[in-house]
């Protein structure tokens, strides 16, 4: 553990030196500092390569990490007086959150510090932050949060976005959701040309309002350009499905979809344990199958997926659920650490500029992916 | 069963004389008549009250329905040649579609010989000739199909609407939702007063589309006169929960949750089958909690809350899913026959009526619920 503290300048964690850096917003979520270190430290155990800015109480933040040998030497920790509460409205923290742990996961962001910004807290007010101090990457009109969504593909999910950075959505939005969301499943699952499909209420082509067939066509004159298949408009019932890896809407009707999934498949894990505390005869059998339903588990568990990207900014942001534990916080870490790793970034930033006729480096369009 | 032909003047089945008649559309299902006729059969021998009036091949039917003892005298078979498939388009129907069976199902409706119309057809014709022949009520924009949710509540299920008959709706399209799912929740699922909400991104009153905060006031404002309680915005995760026994969207958002959720419980049903096919060891359990897991089946069967209702139209419809077995078409024919036994399209009429301030009985509004 560095034992710099706030009132000095703090040594900077050079990105290339000692592995990926990856900025923490320790304070703001539903189990304070103490869940956020021992994802952390679940994280740090299982990857080398990565290392910490922590924010937040330098007190607390001493003291649990201070707990946990796998974090000595890999933590810088920065003293942020200031939480983000649930409560708090996005545009009080813009105007008055500077000393926040939000606030300063993000501005290691900013300043190149860290690679990738992770943060438990309110969602909104870390999205008016990112807004705020990162700002939209030149060619996006709105930025995107992406999730992460248990699937029959291979690749065992599939991407859906926006799930609520932005209550509505145009088609040229869509279109760079499309093309933010293709990069995405590049970089982040390695799926070489990922299938993009619309989210609508029917796949015929006449089907769904009037943006929704003006997004269609420019995702169909975009594709090919673009290196993603496009599939059409899907379903909601594809978004567990195997028809496409990317599944584009707006951020009203994804915020709804996300949260109806994630609510169903807890009803249906609530309904199988009730069964199996059903009666002496399905507690034996549940007692027998105990390791492959310990495997359904892990599969259904949306702790799993747990990391929702900003997409659209000049820098990543992840997103944890607010209620994550440690095995939540310690799977979006590892999403920032495999987004930092690839380049995530630069390669983002070069398809929309790409595709916003913004001039690039000829190398840098080339080689995005 | 009835020998009369579609050839000679058919007699009426009088609604009241010897029970409840509901009028079924026998083909445009994915499994075809036989299905149909299975799923009446399975009704008929649990409710000695349902009578049928039933459309389609005459030849097709008289062969299917001679094989089912408890549907003898039961059945009255009238013969429609024409056959509305998935693949047409409702305006097409809407033109052209008087000979189909779908047609001659909500006409028995509209000529008040039959009091509820069931059909597994195509959805976008049948809302199509639904509009066309029976008209909206008065008091009524947009009508809308509501759905059941499989849920944490008492009554094991909340209502959805609108799942699809829309693709938008404004503040008062909603509020109208809202009365017409009350009076639904009061009269299929028993339910006096129930809690409605309205499905939104946050809970927060500052969240949402602006027609979302119109809805709010709205609502706000007509609860305590229609005798329901509103609880405020609602997410996709109080669709299966108990907070809200009657969920109000537009059609758009409405049919992508729906599907989604429909996708989920699949998803995660399939990975349960996996798990159990895991290990030698999970075989013999699955074998020991056969009845729990049976059980547990039953409980998350979408065939159990198959049937979409049409309402805000001078008469009901029932929409079971185009894939509904004959365990899917009973549950729908049950739900008609419900809603014809309670008396609801004149309770749902006069409620709509009265908000509207179209001037109706006083013992119509006072008595409708």
């Amino acid at each position: 553990m560095t034992e710099d503290t706030s009132k000095s300048p703090t040594p900077r964690v050079p990105a290339n030196r000692d592995g990926v850096v990856i900025s923490v917003d320790a304070m703001g979520g539903d189990n304070g500092p103490s869940a956020v270190v021992a994802g952390m430290a679940e994280s740090a155990d299982k990857n080398p390569e990565i290392r910490f800015i922590v924010h937040g109480d330098e007190v607390q933040l001493r003291r649990l990490i201070g707990r946990r040998k796998v974090l000595a030497d890999r933590c810088d920790i920065r003293h942020a007086p200031g939480v983000v509460t649930m409560e708090d409205k996005p545009s009080q923290i813009a105007r008055k959150g500077a000393d926040t742990s939000m606030w300063a996961a993000i501005e290691s962001v900013k300043q190149g510090e860290a690679e990738v910004a992770v943060s438990c807290g309110n969602t909104g007010a870390l999205m008016a932050l990112s807004m705020l101090r990162l700002r939209k990457l030149p060619g996006v009109n709105r930025p995107a949060i992406a999730c992460l969504w248990p699937s029959r593909n291979a690749q065992g999910f599939n991407i859906m976005l926006d799930v609520g950075a932005d209550i509505k959505a145009d088609a040229p939005d869509l279109l760079q959701y499309a093309l933010m969301g293709a990069s995405y499943a590049r970089n982040g699952l390695d799926i070489a040309r990922p299938r993009v499909g619309l989210l609508n209420v029917g796949t015929e082509e006449h089907k769904g309002r009037a943006e929704m067939k003006q997004a269609n066509d420019l995702l169909i004159a975009a594709a090919s350009d673009s290196n993603f298949d496009y599939v059409g408009f899907v379903e909601g019932g594809d978004l567990p499905g195997s028809r496409a890896d990317v599944i584009v809407t707006d951020g009203f009707t994804g915020n709804i979809a996300l949260k109806t999934g994630e609510g169903t498949a807890k009803l249906v894990g609530e309904f199988m344990r009730d069964a199996f505390r059903n009666s002496i005869m399905s507690k034996f059998a549940a007692l027998l199958a105990m390791s492959s339903l310990k495997r359904l588990q892990k599969r259904i568990d949306p702790r799993r997926v747990n990391g929702g990207v900003f997409l659209g900014l000049n820098g990543t942001v992840v997103k944890s659920h607010g209620s994550a534990d440690a095995t939540g916080i310690s799977a979006a870490i590892k999403l920032a650490f495999q987004l930092a790793k690839s380049g995530f970034q630069d390669r983002l930033a070069a398809r929309v500029a790409k595709s916003a006729g913004i001039s690039v480096s000829a190398t840098d369009a080339e080689t995005s992916s």
